[in-house]
C-alpha cells in the first residue's frame, strides 16, 4: 500500500480563517467549557464531571452524575486544551490542566482501574456491561489525552497511569483464556491505543488493539452472552438495528455496510484503519475501503455530515438523507474526519482529502456559534423553526445552538479537532511530502531525512490561490504532492513565477524536484460558484440544487431572505449568475453570494388548500447565500441548503 | 342559519361502487370483526373486549385486558352490524347482536354503571381520570349503539340500559354543587347523546351535552384539579400540546384552530356542531366554522387525511402536512365526515359536502383492505417501504394493512361508516330536498309534509352521470338542490330529457318546481383528470401536483410503474394527455389512468454522490395511475400521490 504517510504535527497555522477559529477556541471555548466541566455555568446542564473525580478520589461525598460516559468530556477537554498549548504555551492554562489531571489520577485505584461510575458506584459491577456502559470508551478518550498532553509538554502523570490502566484492562479483557472476551460498546480505545503504541512501540498495546477489532461480532456474541450473564438490557432487541448498533452483529471483516450509532461507527472504523496500517493488513484495509466507500457515496450529505436518523443518532439505509430530520451529529461528522485522515494514510487518495475537507468546512464547524460558546449536536440542512417545536420527529433539531448537554459529547470534541487542525494538513511518506488542506502557516518536517520547511500564505477558503514557498538546507531531491480538490474543474501552477505543467496522479500535482531554498510555488484553484445536483437516488434532494463554493456549501438564511424558504427557486440562474461580494463584517468575515432567484407567491389562492386551476406564479429575487457553516448566528429561523430550480 | 336539515336515513344504496363495498363489510367485515372481538382470529393481536364484559358480569374470572376504551369496540361493531341490518335484514346476525347485547348488559352495575375497566378494577376508582381513561367514551359509544340498533330493529335492551346510564353519569357530573365539574378526555359522548335526545327528547340528555360542551377547557382546569386529587400522570406536560392535546386547554368558544389528537378533536367538533344547530347557538356555530375553516383550509391532506404527526396522532401547525410521516388515521378522516356531515344540518353549503366526500372517497376507504379483512391506522401519502422498517420517525407508516390492532379503533369505525353511507347522502329541510353525494339507489322521503321517492341510477365515481327519478302521489312543489361538486369545473343538466338551466346557490344547482311523478333528472358532471397544485404554503409540496378525477385522488403504484417513484416526473403533461381506462379486473374493478411522464436516470452516476457537472438524464415513460384508497392491495412497494412536474 501507498499511503501518504504520516502525518506532520506541531505545524504552525497562520491565516485569516482558521487563526481566528483557533484564536476562538483558546480564548472563549476552552474557558468556557473548563467551566461547564466544574458546572460554573448559569443556564446550562450541569456536567457534574469534575466532581464526579472528587467523589471517586474520596475528597467529597456524594454519587455519581451525568452519564456513564461523563469521564470522557474532560479526557477530551485535556486533549483539546493539550493541543492548544502546542501552538500558544500559556503557562496558566498547563497549570489548570495539572490540576485537573490531578483530580483525575486522584481517582485511580490501586489495580489501574480508573472509570468514576464504578468507583463511586461499586467497583464489584465493573466490566459487567461493556455493551452500554462505557468503560473502555472512558479509557479511551483518556488515553486520547495523556498522549496528546505528553507529546504537548512531556510531561507523563496522566500517561503513565493510562499506561498502568492499559495494563489492567490487558489482564481482564483479551483472546486468552480465563480473560473476558469483550471489546467496547462504543469504540475509541482502538484509536488511542494506536496512538499509545506509537509513543511506547509496546507490542500489547498493538496486540490489545488488534484484538478488539478483530473479537467485535465474533461468535458466540459477546454482548449477548454478557446480557444473560448480568441480565443487561438490550435496548435495540425490538429493532432492525440489533447488535449492528454497536458495530457488531458480525466481525468486522464481514461488514459491508455503515450501519448503526453513526459516531460509533465513525470511531471504530478509524482505529481499525490504524490497525490495518500498522500491521499491513491488506483485508483490513480492504475492509475499510469498503465501509468508507459505503458511508461517503450512499450515507454522507452535502456538508459532510453523517447519521440520518435521530433513533439510534444511527445511519438508516442507502441513499436515505432527510434534511429536517437529518441527526449529522457534530461528533460524526469529526469522526469522518478521523476515519479520513486514516485511509489517507494507507492510500494517498484525494478522495479522502475530499471528504475530509469537505465534512471540516461544513458538516463539523457548523456545530461550533462563532463566538465558541455555543454548539449544535445536529446539522440539519433544512430547518423550519415551528417545526422543531411542533414536529416531534424534529425536536432534535434546534434553531438555535445550545450552552452545553448533559451529554456533552459534541463541544470538547470540535475543540480538540480545531485545536489539533494542523495535524490535518501535511503529511511525509519516504521522499513524498503531501498537501492535503490549504491552510495559511508553516512547519518544518524531515522528508526522506533531510530538513524542509514549508511556508505557506492563502487566503483560502474564501480564494484558490495558495502560495508555498520552501525551505531547505542544500537542494533536496523530494515530491511536493499537492491536492487538486474534487470539487477544482481548473488550476494553475507556477513555480517560481514560470508556468508548470505536472501531472495530477490520484488528485495531488505531482511536483518532483530538486529542490533550492526559496523555490515559490503558486497555485491558483479556480474557485467559481457551483451548483451541484445530488445523485438521483437521493430520493430528498430530487429536483434541488446546492450551491457551493470552494469547500464551502451555502445555505439560505431567513435573516437574509425572509420567511418562506421552501418558496425560493433558482429557476434558470446559472452559477454564472453569482456575484461574490466579501463581507469582512458580517458573521466573523465572509464571502458572500447573491444570485438571481423566484419567489413563488400565493397571490390568489387565499385559504384555498388545492386547486387545479389556481397558478403558481413567481416573482424576480435576489437571493443571499451564505456559508452553511456561519447559519444560526443572527435570528433564530428558516435554513436550508437544497433549493429548488 | 339555513342548514341541509336532517340527513334521511334508511336509503337503499345500489350501485357498483357502493354496493361492492358495503356487500364486503357485511359478509366479511362484521363477522370476521366478531371473530376478533372474540379473540378468534389466528395471528391477530387478541382483542379481549367480549371476554372483558364477562369477567365484569361475573361469569368469568380474570383480569381486564387490553385498552381502557377496549369496550368501545364492541359498541362500535354493534352500531355498524345494526345499520347492517337495515338494509340487510338477517336473522342470523341480528341474533348474534342480541347476544352481544346480553353480555354487555349483564355487566352493568346496579347504578347503571357500566365500564369494564372499572368494574373489573375496581369501582371505587371510577371517575378519577376522566382525562386519560375513556369512561365517557365508552359510554358514548355504548349510546351510540344503542340508538342504532334500537332504530334498526325497535329493540330496547340496549337503550334503555344506556339511558340508566346517562342517568347516573347526570348525577355524578354536571354544572351542579357537589357533582364532578368533568368532562371527557376523549370526546364522542356529546354527539352520542344528541342522537339520544333524537329519540328521547328528553331536555336532560341535550343539557348534558350542552354541558359537556361548554364546561370543557373553563377554569379552574378540571384535569388539572382531577391530576392533583388522584396523582394521574399528565402526558402531555412537556410537550407543546399541554392540555390542547385533549382540546381542553381553554374554553371551545374561545378555540380558534384544530390542535391536538385529531379524532378527539373531529369528535368534540361535531358534537359541538349538533349542540349548536339544536340549541340555535349562533356563536356556537361560528366557533364550528371557524374550527372548520381551519381544519379543512390548512390542516387537511388532499385525501382528506388530517393529523399530521404521530406524535400525539395530533395536528401540528398550519401547512405542516408531510406526505411521508403523516399519521392520517382512518379515524381522523370518519370524524371529519362526522364533522362535515353535521356542518350541512347546520349550513346548506357545498364545501362541507365536498370535504365529506373527499375524505369518503381517498382518506376513509383507504383504511379497508379491498376483501374487508385488513386495515390501516396511517394512511400516507407517500411510502418508500425501507424508510418505514428503518427510519423511526416512519415506523408507523404501515406498507401492508394490519389483520386487526390491539388499539382496533379504526377497523369498526370505517365499517359502522360504510354500514351507514346512506345517512350521508340525502337530507330535507322544510321544502328543500338535498343530494349530498351522488350513489346509485332509492328512498322515500316526507318533503314539506308530502311523501317523495327518489331513485338515482350512476356509475359514481367512475363515470360523472346522474339520472334521478322522482316520484310523487300527486304533483308536489318542493325544490330538488343537487351538489355541483367543487371539483367540477362544468356540468350539463336535463329534465325529462330537455336542457335546463338553474341557478346553483351555495354549491347547489337549485331545481324549484311542482314536480310530476316520474319526472327524469339528468345530471351530467363534467369528470375529466384534474392536476392540483397545494397552496404554496404547504411546504411539503411545493414543485408538485396531484392527480384526481372526480372525488377520486390517484396515485403512482410501484407495481404499475416499478421502484424509485421519486425519480417520476410529469413535466409538460397536461391533464388533456391523461387517458381513463376501465378495468373492471384490476383491484376490484377501477378507472386507470394513464399519463406520458418523464424518468429521471442515474445513468452514469455511478457511486457518485453529488456533481456539479453530471445532468440528470430523463426518458419517456408511461405512467400509471391507480384510485390512492385501492393503494396496497397487491405486493407491499413504493407509493406515492404527489409527483414532480
Amino acid at each position: 500500500m501507498s499511503g501518504a504517510g504520516k502525518f506532520i504535527q506541531n505545524a504552525i497555522i497562520e491565516d485569516s480563517f482558521w487563526s481566528r477559529m483557533r484564536e476562538t477556541v483558546r480564548r472563549e471555548g476552552i474557558p468556557y467549557q473548563w467551566k461547564a466541566l466544574n458546572d460554573q455555568i448559569p443556564g446550562a446542564e450541569p456536567s457534574y464531571c469534575m466532581r464526579n473525580f472528587r467523589i471517586a478520589a474520596g475528597k467529597e461525598s456524594g454519587q455519581h452524575a451525568g452519564f456513564v460516559f461523563q469521564d470522557s468530556d474532560v479526557a477530551k477537554w485535556i486533549e483539546g486544551a493539550a493541543y492548544s498549548l502546542r501552538w500558544h504555551p500559556d503557562e496558566e492554562l498547563e497549570a489548570v490542566i495539572d490540576g485537573a489531571i490531578e483530580e483525575v489520577v486522584a481517582a485511580q485505584q490501586p489495580d489501574g482501574y480508573l472509570d468514576t461510575y464504578y468507583i463511586i458506584g461499586g467497583l464489584d459491577k465493573r466490566w459487567t456491561n461493556l455493551k452500554d456502559n462505557h468503560e473502555l470508551y472512558c479509557a479511551g478518550h483518556m488515553i486520547e489525552a495523556a498522549v496528546a498532553y505528553y507529546q504537548a509538554t512531556g510531561k507523563r502523570v496522566l500517561l503513565d497511569a493510562m499506561i498502568r490502566f492499559v495494563d489492567y484492562i490487558d489482564s481482564v479483557l483479551g483472546a486468552e483464556a480465563g480473560k473476558l472476551h469483550g471489546y467496547p460498546g462504543h469504540p475509541v480505545i482502538e484509536m488511542a491505543l494506536m496512538r499509545l503504541y506509537a509513543i511506547t512501540q509496546d507490542p500489547k498495546h498493538l496486540k490489545l488493539a488488534k484484538y478488539f477489532v478483530d473479537q467485535r461480532g465474533q461468535r458466540p456474541l459477546y454482548f449477548q452472552q454478557e446480557d444473560e450473564r448480568n441480565h443487561n438490557a438490550f435496548y435495540w432487541k425490538d429493532s432492525y438495528f440489533q447488535y449492528q448498533y454497536y458495530q457488531a452483529g458480525m466481525p468486522i471483516r464481514e461488514q459491508t455496510e455503515a450501519q448503526g450509532h453513526s459516531v460509533r461507527a465513525m470511531y471504530l472504523y478509524s482505529g481499525v484503519a490504524d490497525v490495518a496500517r500498522e500491521t499491513g493488513d491488506a483485508e483490513l484495509a480492504g475492509v475499510c475501503r469498503r465501509l468508507w466507500d459505503n458511508t461517503v457515496r450512499r450515507r454522507m450529505y452535502v456538508t459532510g455530515s453523517i447519521g440520518s436518523s435521530e433513533y439510534g443518532e444511527a445511519f438508516t439505509f442507502d441513499y436515505d438523507l432527510p434534511n429536517d430530520t437529518i441527526y449529522g451529529e457534530t461528533c460524526a461528522a469529526i469522526g469522518l474526519v478521523f476515519f479520513a485522515r486514516r485511509m489517507l494514510s494507507l492510500e494517498a487518495k484525494g478522495e479522502y482529502a475530499d471528504v475530509m475537507e469537505r465534512a471540516l468546512y461544513n458538516g463539523v464547524i457548523s456545530g461550533m456559534q462563532l463566538d465558541g460558546k455555543k454548539f449544535f449536536y445536529v446539522n440539519p440542512l433544512e430547518v423550519l423553526p415551528e417545526a422543531c417545536l411542533k414536529d416531534y420527529g424534529k425536536r432534535r433539531v434546534k434553531v438555535e445552538r445550545q450552552k452545553w448537554f448533559g451529554c456533552a459529547c459534541c463541544p470538547p470534541n470540535i475543540i480538540r479537532l480545531i485545536a489539533s487542525l494542523e495535524d490535518y494538513i501535511y503529511s511525509a511518506n519516504g521522499r513524498d511530502l503531501f498537501v492535503h488542506l490549504y491552510a495559511g502557516g508553516r512547519f518544518e518536517a524531515d522528508v526522506d531525512g533531510k530538513p524542509v520547511q514549508i511556508a505557506t500564505r492563502t487566503n483560502y477558503p474564501w480564494e484558490g490561490d495558495v502560495n508555498i514557498t520552501v525551505g531547505v538546507d542544500a537542494p533536496a531531491a523530494f515530491a511536493l504532492k499537492l491536492r487538486v480538490p474534487g470539487w477544482c474543474e481548473g488550476y494553475a501552477l507556477k513555480l517560481n513565477g514560470e508556468a508548470l505543467n505536472v501531472p495530477v496522479v490520484d488528485g495531488y500535482a505531482l511536483i518532483d524536484r530538486l529542490w533550492q531554498d526559496g523555490d515559490r510555488i503558486e497555485l491558483a484553484l479556480d474557485m467559481p460558484v457551483t451548483l451541484a445536483r445530488a445523485n438521483p437516488r437521493i430520493y430528498e434532494d430530487v429536483g434541488k440544487v446546492a450551491v457551493s463554493r470552494g469547500p464551502l456549501v451555502y445555505c439560505l438564511e431567513e435573516a437574509d431572505n425572509s420567511r418562506s424558504l421552501h418558496n425560493l427557486r433558482l429557476g434558470d440562474a446559472a452559477a454564472s449568475d453569482f456575484r461574490t461580494i466579501w463581507k469582512p463584517d458580517k458573521l466573523g468575515g465572509i464571502v458572500e453570494l447573491k444570485s438571481p432567484g423566484l419567489r413563488e407567491t400565493d397571490d390568489g389562492w387565499g385559504e384555498i388548500p388545492y386547486s387545479g386551476v389556481k397558478p403558481i406564479e413567481t416573482q424576480p429575487v435576489t437571493l443571499t447565500w451564505i456559508p452553511y457553516y456561519s447559519w444560526a448566528n443572527r435570528a433564530p429561523g428558516e435554513m436550508r441548503v437544497w433549493v429548488r430550480r
